[in-house]
């Protein structure tokens, strides 16, 4: 839960809007009856990668921003989506492991452990001989570093190595930096995550490099990182301030500057700090439903 | 949980430091062995009040803001200085009713209802004939408007009105200014609560005038007000920017008006956000149990 | 949570199965596609009432026995089935407070609890003027005595008093005498309740006497007492010993007898026991969410 | 938590009182002013082994059994004595992995996981360079089979050969015979444990052969099983039906035939069912916060 954003459309965003990016592609996809917006961005060479900041792979977006707070008829058709472009990823894995990261005490970090459980576990029921289930569904809920004093990457690897999954399936919330796409907004991509991301922390990534199987990652934005905050309104002032001269000195710094800058404004302790809604626990509780369900159906029903 | 500042002591410090104000006393205890810092301000008269934008009454703050995070050493002290104060505002009163505010399923709104939860209830040991403890202690969780529907002083108000008290005691999470005060600090008060304080709407607050009873609350801050983080960043910014004219700008506002400027930055979505630290579940969970003890211990043992 | 059976149609199960009741009337519906059982037991009369051991008034069971565990189908027509009979009973009340009793930390006894959590409560936003609610729906979870000192009914009263419902919803965890039942089965009731039913304390009793407005309880048996597992060891022992006279012993007592023989076997601690299912978080989840999905419905879409 | 009794203490109580045990050996201490009873039973042999159903080695019981229920005095010295114990077991390793078993939703299942919530975890101080802690202390709480699809032995075992501990403390809920025992005793053995034990199934425990590094096992009565009630209630019976010669059948039977003649007795059902005491929510949090405390106490003070 650190960084300006975790969410690949946002980052897409803040570059230039009508020009391309080299190694980059953009595809959108609006359902006006669903007011379901999906995003796809793939990344396809490491120059798009570098540009990015993001590792090469596809990042999907599945959105509902326009809809009014409380309505919650965007569940069932997000849902049905995320279903859709899990099988896309997942193909014909039928042994899958999900792990819900995240710590369930902190309301806006609990995503990940909400979704687990609420999972249609299966695998016991394969393994014990009481059934022949089409989807052998694992989860674990790993726990966070100060509890458990292990690297989510270390629980995992060990897991993986005794139980042998085809497929991890890492669920977790992420950063944004509009407050409009918090609890509303689903990112799913096939190049894994890394806790604590931006911070380039290679050992402790969870990809399919370091986890020896493919990893999907399911995202969704629940905090705003404390800088996002003043650095948008640094940007409203300026505009303010347009004739005394402050905006002329605020408009040289470029959008990483200025990131940095609003960083270096507010106290180093707020860094440890987040912003979230004071309606997260209800947020929270639908969006892992809508997650969960989107789970649960994969092997159900093709749609 | 809103509005810039909750505690009277950081009201106090915002204001001129060495010049008096008229109907507001200040008073200081350090005690060095022990890292804790108490302040007592005093609202004497109307102007004061005004002036404070506070009630009326006495405001105690116990702190010990240099010890470094993590170090729990505190806490026995702490405990031990909040059973001194609540049994001198609690006087010769044996039956209390304590009540725990706030929503328990978000993380830094449970300081209330984790109090409760850890008391030594003692009033149906009465009522049923089981022993006479010298506290008869009630306890009650209320809930919060979104999932209840009623006001906080709505249920309170009829629960006192059956079961007849003779003093309420409330415990709520608060809004600070400065992040160091954050789940380190305890403000005791006899002049109740307005919840959502600051915006004066009388029909809502929990004093002695709307239970019928004397009021103590103690509150902990445990989140800043998004405009806060602004409004600093914003000063930093003005320190740095002093060269071009912006700082002239800025610093031609009051206090007042810069608190202003800093909401009309932010999203008004923001507005419904608060900002708090990731370690929030053990900080709630130390502290909501330092005020436990500091209930328990008041009929207990003289100290 | 405590005695034989706090279920109407156990009850009567018990007494001769052909025979009538003098002032009790029994009737039964079997919707079998939806392998729904539903059972009404009016008490007409006082004699009646001493009969069965509870107040004259309406028993409804909502049951769906056969079904295998973990099939959920039940689910929506238990709840429609539901909503249909609070609406009978709720009539043209439109201002509803539901009080959801228990201890949310003891798993079995988290149901009430657990309804409120998902309720759709609208009385604020009636009140603050932000809607105008087809139905005013508050909601409480008052807690339980060891915890708050208080008897659910002094706090329910407090709160009748100030925020004047219509009408009070009590949903309840109860004891049965059948494992089958256990977490499949809804009792809805006129007559409210007392908690720890059976001991015949009026002065507990939460009904319309009471409270001053009418009562609807709604409860699920979730505990089996000890006594009653004895019990039925007992009569199995009976029949197997059937050669060695103690048979003719064991057959001498009569339903109440044995039961009273049951709780002297076992040991005075035990009464302060239940016995309950290893997966109760399950089962309960599930079963608070057909009534909190009933409940939500009873203004929606008439069906 | 099935089977008849966890606790060593209890199977050799079972056993003729005054008569030795080949292979077993018993010392008992008592702490009058502290009100604590020691037991170690040592199976010495295979044949000791095969006698009482458990595996060689050193089961130490710490009890504080005459104490009235809600005396909370015995906490401390519990806790120092199970320090104690715990140190000697340790030796000198100095890197311990502490699993927390059970399901943390089910209130007497919760206390693995409640321990390890207390833990001063420091596995990640060391690792990260941000001090040099006396014991690196990592932590787990696995989860139940039902919800990950996993046995415990399959994870435990993954994470033990990525972050290679030197020893692993267990932590679970046991069943007890006594209902005297309950969340009052606390089991030390180096032996491991099998989840669901007295099944015998190997492929499931958890112990120095299957984990590769030595396993000390902390457990706790919470729960009596459904059988060992009904065999106590029949053992009452006998004696009541003393003249009638139902006794005499009954004594025929040996203490195994008699818990096989009560399982039968008791629905099949009924085996997936518990016994707990009402107040289990309170005993659950006291006792696992005296195991955390012992835990955390290892390496801090020399007693």
């Amino acid at each position: 839960m650190t960084g300006r954003t975790d969410l690949a459309v946002e980052l897409r965003e803040e570059m230039t809007k009508t020009q391309e990016i080299k190694g980059v592609s953009l595809f959108t996809k609006t359902s006006k009856e669903q007011n379901i917006k999906e995003t796809k961005i793939v990344i396809e060479s490491e120059e798009g990668a570098k540009t990015m900041g993001k590792p090469v792979g596809n990042y999907i977006t599945i959105e509902s921003r326009e809809l009014a707070q409380g309505d919650e008829s965007y569940h069932e058709p997000m849902s049905h989506a995320l279903t859709r472009h899990l099988r896309k990823l997942i193909g014909r894995s039928r042994n899958i492991l999900v792990a819900g990261l995240g710590n369930e005490q902190v309301t806006p970090d609990a995503l990940g452990p909400m979704v687990i459980q609420n999972l249609h576990i299966t695998r016991h029921i394969k393994m014990e001989g009481l059934g022949t289930p089409d989807m052998v569904l694992s989860g674990i809920i790993p726990g966070v570093m100060a509890q458990t004093g292990m690297e989510t990457q270390e629980i995992l690897k060990g897991i993986i190595q005794v139980t042998k999954p085809q497929i991890l399936l890492v669920i977790d919330a992420l950063a944004a930096r509009s407050q409009g796409r918090l609890n509303k907004t689903i990112q799913i991509s096939d190049t894994g995550i890394t806790p604590g991301s931006g911070v380039g922390n290679h050992r402790l990534a969870i990809n399919q490099e370091t986890m020896g199987i493919p990893v999907v990652a399911i995202g969704v934005p629940t905090v705003i990182a404390v800088p996002t905050i003043v650095e948008e309104a640094m940007q409203t002032m300026a505009d303010a301030l347009g004739k005394t001269g402050a905006r002329e000195v605020i408009e040289k710094f470029s959008e990483e500057e200025r990131y940095q800058l609003a960083s270096e404004m507010v106290d180093p302790d707020l860094s440890q700090m987040f912003v979230t809604p004071k309606n997260i626990d209800e947020a929270i509780r639908r969006i892992s439903f809508t997650i969960s369900e989107a789970i649960n159906q994969i092997s159900v029903n093709i749609m």
